[in-house]
């Protein structure tokens, strides 16, 4: 008999009946309340997904919930945060909004969530306010060597650049009592600032906009690193957590940035640290002695979050392969948002519930079952810090890592609607392009989204000439703990902007309580053709993981990779690695065995499919591509990073797109001597990687080869 | 068309031709010169595997070598290793012996390495001598106790009770300057001491008979931790490497122990540090005034041991399975001995060799292919600290954790001729007892191996009622990187002697130059055919494991262990916890899901059985049974114990018999008050069992259950 394979008329039929105006009602259900991770709307939420995919007539095979008993944090509710400005006397002169204004009818009512930085400790700091711009290590530098005095001040800084966390790190680090972070317009709004050229008149953020988030640093339960949130697991006492923001910190609306920032006195900031609010950017510390403040003033902040143990949930959805049921591939999205969430997730929940339809349908006439299992997730609590996919892959990480072909990550599926946007490990590159070619682009133009994509962002390949350009994973969203904790090859996929026409760094209303279903349906994706695009390609690259017979896994596209990190590394590296006696020579040598080696699988693979392949014979080749990604894990790479494992991908600081550990352990190790610890650490990083290539190279090579 | 199975036929052929005068010509020639570790004989041994794996009547499909660079250590031949009783003059009074007496003419010559302790540092530390019973940390408190001071002394110590290097790291922690460590005839000879009552006039060690051993206390290259050993690999600086001994050690025949040991003087040793020398056992410090050395004696130790980087290789032969070429059953040994070790190792190598003759034969005849490809390996350095081995379980991580169903090892083949002996983690179990029970046991019984076995050694199983006794791995050969650091299911098989008939720690001539093919052909195992039912059964298993259908893995048999850890846990530990409010509920909860998802499992595998699975629902269910020993694992669970992360196997210092995590951390603990950082740890192990024995339940369920 024929063995099952993609069928692709099947796949059109899929692509048809993937509707843009479901995808739009399934938005408005999921996004008009606010639900915040565990609130009542976010259970009511699961409900809604259990109930969707346990419909006789479109669910799945069967879906139940898994329930985690994890650390939140949450503002109080009896004692509002707040950012004041006081004078010398200890009056009030000014006081920072403590809620956004309510524009919509939305803003407001006891489920919109005041700002405020999640996991930051209470406490009332109060001193001179000093403007530090992203609050990297580097601006910090800066202002010390402009002698500028940090002990026991309010630091402000605008997002970007970092990670929320990092800022409240390195401003503690100098000596900051607390931590003020806000939105400038020249990074959200291409410099529009005034209410009537914002939402809701525009996609813009209006000046009382507050960017929510997690200040942790890591991500998983804070109080479970690598096991379960049980309620029996154990837990760390809270006050040896690493990771969490050390000081009193809030997020605040260029509006209320405007006042302070505006008023500082001190030197001029560099011009890189200018922004859109209007005025010259000072430094500090304190305000002009003239100007709307008393001479003297300083900020108060008044914070008072607290940690909260509670029980967030994961849905689970489940389409059983015929088979290969013992193959995975799993496709999720978080439910959890800041306030309404309509972009964030829920633009992506209202894809994944329409493809769970659409499939549903047909397995339930019959019409369908896929040959690997098919898993739908919707996590829980992923705003705090991918909560609820790191609990699941730590309570089933042997049957997930031994089994799971690939992880599908559909978070904000619409960031605008100009052009796809696909982030993802390299054996995925290849089932991207194959879906994408065969889907038109939303819009008039009679292009594939491939043809549309490649027009905003490409790369010259050595191997494939032009090609849209995948981007790198990095942590932002659930696909992390897939690829850095289990190595499972995973991807992320939304519609986006033209970044030619907009410096904006992310959609502008981003964890504000502006991000509603009008905000989409006005601004983002009038008509969901761009949800629809999203759905259809996650759904064909879903299809085409679950039913091809041969895995679209390209594991020679990470040869691709490799050459490129080596050369780079060879590049801005290898003068500094001579100087101590460092050779690459070993990398190169293993980059060239995995080459060798992914080039004799692919020619392997290319006969075996002309041929007439037994079941085991391609299923061994499919082992082979799957647990491909395995093989750069190392938990013992990079000791003090959690959960980071995968020596390809953990978090780099330089500017050089190379192997990170040898990238970082460099950077380290520039400024110390022959023999420090710090070059041992080179080395030690440079044979971890050659050794992860050749172990990989060895799982390419003929099974029977020794 | 049928699917390929075990063959019984064949089965019954292999049987048949596994020859007992082949063994014993192996034997022979494997012994006949001393085969030290890296030594030109070792590598002539390299190429005789190599040529007997490449014949091209008897030969494998390939076979080739890998080489590591490894540190070893080596006694210095300009200076020998001495230890003396000085006056307090500085005159010599004694000398402890250098080499073995030269009894057999085998014992001489420039390729018999002295007796020394591989790893212990150079040093001439010189001081009163005590005798500290075994060395055990118990011992060295009993000897506080009794106000007995241990700064600066030389300590001696017997064989036994606890591994070497933790005498020394024991013995320097008290304060001793040198460790003395020797074989008391009354744990190794039922007492016998008398040249004409031990070899070559029986199997019983000689008086100058010393062991030789690695006092390294983990495994593995020690400079290359988690990282093969390849020329350009990162090393650690040697001074920082943690498992040396701290102090000069040497071990010494009982010949010259009774010179020190019987002219102590001081209080005398409890009972059961009394041995077999004839006298009695006194503390010291010093000696006895009046006895044949002065007053105010002293022990000198003079060592210059030296650590070395050598080349050491492995040799690696391959059967290319016909059907699942991408399963391997692999089958080791080590090569290298200390001197001769005509017992250890050869007596497995022989074995060894003359399966893979058997084997090689039907394959180059086209008889037999297996249906897994089989990988037979030599393994080197094992005595230095199963370094072989370890490097080859680094250098292929990935793929052999992937695609391993168990590993096979028969290092010492024959301890004796009574009974066979049979170490392994519990999924191993019914495969050696099919094998066992189609096997006569050798001699003139018409017992099966099986039902002899149970003559010697047995239990009573709550699941099959009187079972033979299978043993537990702890790390004494090469099976411990695989069980330990890759979570395969591993068994190590031999025959032994009847332990109600001797005491003997283990056989006399171990690790000594007395460890002959004389020895073994005249009092170990004359006519060898102890050795060809080891043979036998191997080979039984291996084709067991390689050829049949359905992986004769027994999963459930972990659900029988589980239960029994459990329940010591509720009845040792269970009191304590409840006392600090720690509830083995959850544990209970664990262990019930494992079992009843074996159950299930096992219901599964007999329907499918019976009907006629297609080989992909063949394979799926082979991918849980070989996969479970994996989900064991975790990486984190120890942190100071290197290369342990099996969380049911890693070492446990109490005497219970349950989960060594919690166990050591129950010892750690008791001591402290309420809230301690080890009772911290005890929840912490608990949490790391339960979560392990749920993610391992979780990949025996259906393979398309949430
Ligand atoms: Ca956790
Ligand atoms: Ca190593
Ligand atoms: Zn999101
Ligand atoms: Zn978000
Ligand atoms: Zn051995
Ligand atoms: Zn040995």
């Amino acid at each position: 008999s024929v063995p099952q394979d993609l069928d692709l008329e099947l796949l059109e039929t899929v692509m048809g009946q993937l509707d843009a105006s479901r995808i739009r009602e399934n938005l408005r259900e999921l996004s008009k309340e606010p639900h915040l991770a565990t609130t009542p709307r976010d259970e009511a939420l699961v409900q809604l997904l259990l109930q969707r995919w346990q419909d006789p007539e479109s669910g799945l095979d069967s879906a139940g919930t898994s329930e985690y008993e994890v650390l939140l944090s949450f503002p109080s509710q009896e004692q509002p945060n707040h950012v004041d400005v006081v004078g010398p006397t200890g009056d009030i002169i000014h006081s920072c909004r403590r809620s956004e204004e309510n524009l919509t009818g939305e803003q407001g009512g006891p489920n919109v969530v005041p700002p405020y930085a999640a996991y930051a400790p209470p406490g009332s700091p109060q001193g001179l306010l000093v403007y530090a711009n992203q609050g990297t290590e580097e601006d910090f530098m800066w202002l010390s060597n402009q002698g500028i005095q940090l002990q026991d001040t309010i630091v402000l800084t605008r997002y970007g650049g970092i990670g929320r966390g990092a800022k409240a790190v390195n401003a503690a680090q100098h000596g900051a009592a607390g931590l003020l972070v806000y939105t400038d317009p020249g990074d959200i709004n291409d410099g529009k600032s005034l209410p009537n050229e914002t939402f809701p008149h525009s996609w813009g953020l209006p000046p009382s906009g507050v960017e929510r988030g997690s200040y942790f640093e890591y991500f998983g339960d804070p109080l479970t690193p690598y096991l379960p949130a049980n309620p029996s697991s154990f837990r760390l006492d809270p006050a040896n957590v690493s990771g969490f923001p050390p000081i009193p910190t809030q997020p605040i609306g260029f509006e209320d940035a405007k006042v302070l920032l505006c008023n500082l006195q001190g030197i001029l900031a560099p011009a890189a640290w200018q922004g859109g609010l209007g005025c010259d950017y000072r430094l500090g510390p304190g305000f002009q002695p003239y100007g709307i403040f008393p001479a003297g003033s300083q900020v108060n902040m008044s914070i008072y979050n607290r940690l909260e143990l509670r029980n967030s949930s994961n849905v689970l959805g489940i389409i059983r392969g015929a088979v290969e049921p013992d193959r995975y591939v799993l496709y999720g999205n978080h439910r959890d948002s800041w306030v309404h969430g309509a972009v964030d997730p829920s633009s992506g929940t209202a894809v994944l519930l329409e493809l769970s339809r659409v499939l549903g349908t047909l397995l339930k006439k019959g019409t369908w079952r896929p040959r690997r299992s098919v898993v739908f997730a919707s996590w829980g609590a992923e705003e705090f810090g991918l909560i609820g996919s790191t609990e699941f892959t730590e309570e089933f990480f042997s049957k997930l890592q031994e089994r799971t072909v690939a992880y599908i990550n559909v978070d904000i599926s619409v960031f605008a609607n100009v052009t796809l946007r696909a982030q993802g490990t390299p054996p995925v590159q290849s089932v991207i392009f194959s879906a994408t070619k065969q889907i038109p682009a939303p819009g008039t133009s009679s292009l594939s989204i491939y043809d549309n994509w490649i027009r905003y962002s490409n790369r010259s390949s050595p191997v494939y000439g032009l090609v849209p350009s995948l981007g790198t994973l990095g942590a932002g969203s659930d696909y992390a703990p897939f690829v850095h904790f289990l190595g499972i090859s995973s991807m992320d996929l939304a519609y986006n902007y033209d970044r030619s026409k907009t410096s904006a760094r992310i959609y502008p209303t981003y964890h504000t309580a502006f991000d509603t279903f009008d905000y989409v349906d006005k601004f983002v994706d009038p008509g969901f053709s761009s949800h629809q695009a999203v759905a259809r390609t996650a759904g064909s690259v879903l299809l085409r993981l679950s039913d091809s017979l041969f895995l679209p896994l390209n594991v020679s596209d990470y040869s691709e990779t490799l050459r490129s990190f080596l050369q780079a590394a060879q590049q801005h590296l290898g003068a500094l690695l001579k100087q101590h006696s460092i050779s690459l020579g070993p990398l190169a040598t293993a980059v060239e065995k995995f080459e060798g080696a992914a080039t004799v699988l692919d020619q392997h693979i290319s006969t075996t499919q002309k041929g007439t392949p037994d079941p085991l014979q391609v299923r061994m080749l499919n082992d082979q591509l799957m647990l491909l990604e395995r093989t750069f894990l190392n938990s013992r790479a990079f000791p003090e990073e959690s959960y980071y494992s995968h020596v390809l991908w953990a978090p780099r600081t330089g500017s050089v797109a190379t192997f990170p550990g040898l990238s970082n352990a460099c950077s380290r190790a520039t400024n110390t001597g022959a023999g420090s610890a710090a070059w041992a650490e080179v080395q030690r990083q440079l044979s971890i990687l050659v050794a992860a290539l050749e172990n990989a190279a060895a799982t390419l090579r003929p099974v029977a080869d020794l």
